[in-house]
């Protein structure tokens, strides 16, 4: 099936169909649907409407359908589930990750009830350590079920063996191999398993070379791993070398799509993660900030406008917006690079060389804007003391914001604040601000 | 093995190494590297060391690192190998959609050689095949590398069959289900084919859900499908269903990445993917374009400048900063809030909606910013009448920004423009120009 894009007059035919009562034609109708697909319709339809439709679902296929639902979406459709109910129909068929997930936004004193009423004890003191993990640690995102095999065994015995354990894994991405303390050693290839005599030991066949994190390494870690050596899955170990879990890299893919959401609106003034679809309260809450620390900088401004005094030369205003803006741009360009290179880890050169290189680009892109500008102030008409202002001001302004521009992300980052603030409103501001400074000093000297 | 970063003593030591010629000794050093560490050390030595290391490597070992490399500098690496080599010690060793990338980025007359050298004749066709498709289409990234069973076959046969298939296969991901047509049907888990009878037939075992896509589905697409349904591959099929190949998730998080940092740089004014490790001429060149655009509407601005007359009022002056600022400030938010729901596909409002929402946005945020304005003035002790106009523009400018920061890139979407190309130099300059606009007006309607 090619999967269509959930469009408007699906949601409303279905949305007619449950008004009028016909909830089995709308489980037909949805029969085909991929979980993330009927997790969608559930987001657009009337919370009344999604609560019944997520109630005539068979159990197993809702377990699947919450997990893919948007967090708050969620909470208001599970509000009505009592612990035992949230337990066994929706918890029991999950693995332990998602499980994990969804308890975890839970009430505290729901937390409990659930894991009390969960009917297999291993479940929940697996899902019972997962909560233990601090927030974004490799262990907080982790999932219990996996495939082992003793390096010891014959490929016979692992094969038996992976029967019984695959019952309980969704998806096998990965054969682990373990010593008798269960310390993980390696991996064995479902190519070398398919191709190589049953009869051979798994110490002969599997791959020492593995790549793993602890529990505690930071979640973007994981990522930045899984990225660079294009892992469908990682394993996770305590600090004695023990096997504990694995993330697969759907999990991944969204620590990814996150940062990246998150660096974007920094760059494009955004304070909180918001969306579109959210509330004109929610928006403005996060819009307001950046245009806060924006006028303040605006503020800060017409006192420097103020005590040059402008009205001595008002033909100077003319060409305020114009430094102040090449100035706010430059700088973003700057800090952007540098957030971009520290984010790929691809920040191989030391912070001197960097600074002597923006040197080199603030002085080509300023002797560029310099020489226009002082054509085109001189082709307006204006006089030549104001071009030769302008023209200066310019190259002073753009070296200046290059350098800052590079000099705030570092500083940033060495603080262990996350450098892309430095693209929002920080150094925008700033530069306006320095940028009006340096153009009236230098019309001070010059005129 | 925890993979360390590599360090820059690391890359010293080596380089000595290799400066000493122990090669020998560098090979023992760099044997449990991953393939995408060695990359990273040729891009950091001296082109004439990193070719050296590359020559000494073994051959498969050596094919498994220049996939890795970067573009720039695996072309200068494999400028001297000759046609024939390349086939023989690179292209042979690869799978079809790493080698077809490769090759497409050699010059026409080396292509041509390079296909002809190869001893396998599918092996050259598939690549030919796969170098046929249009960038950016799923068939230009798939690989022709899989596993297929038939649905007639009894499950003893899939295994049997998986077998040989395997040894062309480095990682089996999923086992495809087809027809006598070799039209894909659907997948056969490998839970299944661990925990049913050898003696089922596939077409009682395997799963019919499955999503795909065509060899000319834009990898954008590709993308956003493999992400919504965590699909580790995802199988490619022509207009007739037949498959032709299959798609991993690596390639997808390439794509993913590239376009995140596309929509980033867009946002910060870069006009190029340039990195801060780049020539100070290509970084130049990718900051002008919006600093030329910058300050074409910093021209315009003291256009609008001198035609109001601001001798007239020099105390205007000092607050123009302000407005500017604010104006592209709401402008690059709103764009951006429009560029994240298009890209998530999550934008389900109608365009009236929409501007009705960005209404609400902007009256909110414009009314707390301008009566602050208004307070901070009278503080200053400006006189009233500036005081009102300030806080008057400043409505109007937010009102209008937040509006047309939305309506610009949905018109770019629906001309088939990349909306995020209005987080960019055109939202902000524009309105940097028609905030100063607007607040003249006010001016003279007030003053």
């Amino acid at each position: 099936m090619h999967t269509k894009k959930l469009n408007q007059s699906i949601v409303d035919r279905i949305s007619e169909l449950l008004e009028s009562s016909s909830i089995d034609r709308v489980l037909a109708e949805i029969e085909e649907f991929h979980p993330e697909d009927v997790a969608e319709l559930l987001e657009r339809l009337d919370l009344e409407q999604a609560k019944a439709l997520l109630y005539a679902l068979p159990e197993e296929r809702a377990a699947e359908v919450i997990v893919e639902l948007d967090e708050e979406v969620r909470a208001s459709l599970l509000q009505e589930y009592s612990g035992k109910e949230l337990a066994q129909e929706v918890i029991e068929n999950l693995d332990s990750d998602d499980a994990a997930d969804i308890i975890s936004e839970l009430p505290q004193e729901k937390i409990h009830e659930v894991l009390q009423s969960l009917e297999d004890p291993d479940q929940a003191r697996e899902i019972a350590d997962l909560l233990n993990y601090a927030e974004d640690t490799a262990g907080s995102i982790m999932a219990k079920e996996l495939v082992k095999v003793n390096a010891s065994w014959k490929l016979m015995r692992c094969l038996r063996e992976m029967r019984r354990q695959a019952e309980k894994v969704d998806q096998v991405h990965a054969i682990y191999v373990v010593d008798d303390d269960d310390r993980l050693l390696g991996t064995l290839s479902l190519k070398k398993l398919l191709t190589t005599s049953t009869k051979t030991p798994v110490s002969e066949v599997y791959d020492r070379k593995i790549i793993k994190v602890t529990t505690d390494t930071h979640v973007e870690e994981v990522a930045r791993l899984m990225r660079k050596y294009d892992l469908v899955v990682i394993p996770v170990v305590d600090h004695e070398g023990r096997l504990m879990g694995r993330i697969t890299f759907d999990d991944v893919m969204d620590v990814m799509k996150e940062e990246a959401e998150r660096d974007y609106q920094m760059a494009s003034g955004l304070a909180q993660d918001v969306e579109s679809a959210d509330s004109i309260f929610a928006l403005s809450k996060a819009r307001l900030p950046w245009l806060l620390i924006g006028m303040l900088g605006g503020v800060i401004s017409s006192r420097v406008v103020d005590f040059f005094d402008i009205s001595q030369y008002p033909e100077m205003a003319a060409f305020m917006p114009l430094i102040a803006a090449t100035g706010g741009n430059v700088g973003v360009q700057s800090a952007a690079l540098v957030v971009q290179s520290l984010a790929n880890d691809s920040f191989n050169e030391s912070i001197l060389q960097k600074l002597l290189k923006d040197l080199g680009v603030g002085l080509v892109t300023a002797l560029v804007c310099a020489s226009l500008m002082f054509a085109v102030t001189a082709a307006l008409g204006k006089p030549f003391n104001l071009s030769i202002t302008v023209s200066i001001a310019l190259v002073s302004v753009i070296v200046f914001a290059a350098m800052f521009g590079t000099l705030v992300p570092l500083t940033l980052n060495k603080f262990k604040i996350d450098p892309a603030v430095a693209t929002g409103p920080f150094v925008t501001t700033t530069n306006d601000v320095i940028g009006l400074f340096i153009y009236f000093s230098v019309a001070k000297l010059i005129m």
